[in-house]
């Protein structure tokens, strides 16, 4: 998905890549330096952030600063890491400034907003008292769990069950193709809409040939072949290892939450594993599986799942 | 799915079908009367197992009766109904005596068989002190969720978290194609099991034309893509009603496995739906919501969807 050409060369390609990665990493960590953190803090902070790791010197994460401004940044982060990386090289060509012209990006940005839009509704009243602070946390905490970075400001765990719910979803979405983001991604999500809308309409026009169009372009048959059955495995494994860990002692939502976030490379998710708890009480066995999803996961399974083919052994 | 034909004339086709059913219906009457039901109940508990409805008279199900003779009958009534009817009318034309030529009974079979040996080696010591209690209240709950019949005998939802896992992932299973129960059914996940095996194998013969054979036949791609579609619309519809029945206030658990139970036309769920409650005490709108589930789930999803699609409207 993300092996479009962005460049001639594959070493021009790298080379932009790494000069937007570097940009985009010296930005944050001036920005945040300014923000009132440590120069260390800013430096462990952005590199969680661009490479959407999520991974905090403090326990409270990022809440820990209690700043609006860090938070604001933070979040605005995260989700240009989410993004596509060949668009800033487009942006940088000047062969478009408008990302909206990109269909992955306008459907994760659209998914973005809605979820803040939906958990701050649901938030406020229910836990904080004013709009301002439900859009607070909810910006931050969507913009974390999309793009699975994993950073917290709230222990989401105590927020409604319709918000957990929302934010559980996402873990499945993640950030777009071409991003330092994990688990299914928005492009796979869009061919799965797109071509959920096609096989309904066929239904009225059984013979007419539809062909699904990314950006204007046709997406061949054989990829949405790999994209539909990419979905049935993603979806499988975590029921198989949910049910594994579940068999570990875990409860439900502990064992789907783990998995999930494991396997999207998130980080934190719901119950035992909440934001504020963290994966050490698991036994052994139990950190071997969620291992055994995070490399699933990062690898987008079809790397690890061919190990388990005696095609592979064979030769 | 379950169009294939049976027999030369639609006429002809529902005279062995309605044949079928008025045989094993009667058949079941009298094996559970001679049990020690009364007629009135044998007749309402024969009705509720062939149409995999699931409805007793009882408040504890099948479980009131603590009868093992029962249970065995019912359950193995309730496989019965679960299976394609075409293949009664097989065995009834001679064509062919052995069920497990048919490769989705044998995966269906296969199913039942490694859930109630993995449930009753998972609640033998957990719940209960015998082997052979646990056998016996795996074997009902698994046969009667997997036919999602939704008939009890045991409150699983006290039982451990593997297990009830274990239960709510066959809620999304179902019986066979051309059966009376709902749910995906079994000839889809074998047909995405066998595309999942086929794409991997993709990657060390990315040039080979593999096709897909069921019961020695090739699936179309076209058939193919329906199923895949399928799946990702009914996962799609499970989280989204998820995420509107949670936000009547109801659990995650709860919430998520009523809409399992109500898509699957199954019937008791986790939680607050569990064997022992009932949906009595849920908010007008929570149980449109489920109403809806229910209907989209028994109409396999397209008769229902298609509903919303403009082009419907337009004609």
């Amino acid at each position: 998905m993300s092996n479009k050409k962005i460049a001639p060369s594959v070493a021009k390609t790298a080379q932009i890549l790494y000069g937007t990665y570097i940009i985009i990493t010296l930005l944050e960590i001036i920005l945040l330096y300014f923000g009132g953190m440590s120069l260390f803090d800013a430096v462990i902070h952005t590199f969680a952030t661009v490479g959407t790791g999520g991974f905090s010197s403090k326990n409270q994460s990022i809440g820990a600063y209690n700043s609006l401004y860090i938070e604001i940044v933070v979040a605005v982060f995260m989700v240009m890491s989410g993004t596509n990386f060949s668009l800033y090289f487009h942006l940088y060509n000047k062969k478009s400034f408008n990302f909206f012209k990109n269909e992955e990006f306008r459907f994760y940005i659209i998914v973005i907003a809605i979820s803040i839009a939906v958990i701050s509704i649901n938030l406020f009243g229910n836990v904080y008292s004013s709009i301002g602070q439900s859009l607070r946390y909810a910006m931050f905490q969507v913009s974390s769990i999309i793009t699975t970075t994993g950073f917290a400001t709230a222990d989401f765990d105590l927020w409604p069950d319709f918000s957990k719910g929302i934010l559980m979803l996402l873990m499945f979405f993640g950030g777009c193709a071409g991003s330092t983001a994990g688990s299914i991604k928005h492009i796979r999500i869009l061919m799965l809409i797109k071509n959920a809308k096609r096989e309904m309409l066929k239904v009225f026009h059984p013979n007419a040939v539809m062909s699904i169009r990314i950006d204007g372009k046709t997406i061949p048959d054989e990829v949405m072949q790999k994209v539909t059955n990419f979905f049935f495995l993603f979806i499988s494994i975590f029921f198989i290892m949910t049910l594994l860990v579940a068999l570990q002692g875990l409860d439900l939502i502990s064992a789907a939450s783990s998995v999930a976030a494991t396997l999207g490379n998130v980080g934190p998710g719901l119950g035992l594993v909440g934001p504020t708890m963290n994966y050490g009480g698991m036994t052994a066995l139990t950190k071997i599986l969620l291992i055994i999803c995070m490399l699933i996961g990062r690898l987008e399974l079809y790397t690890v799942l061919v190990l388990f083919m005696p095609s592979f052994w064979r030769n």
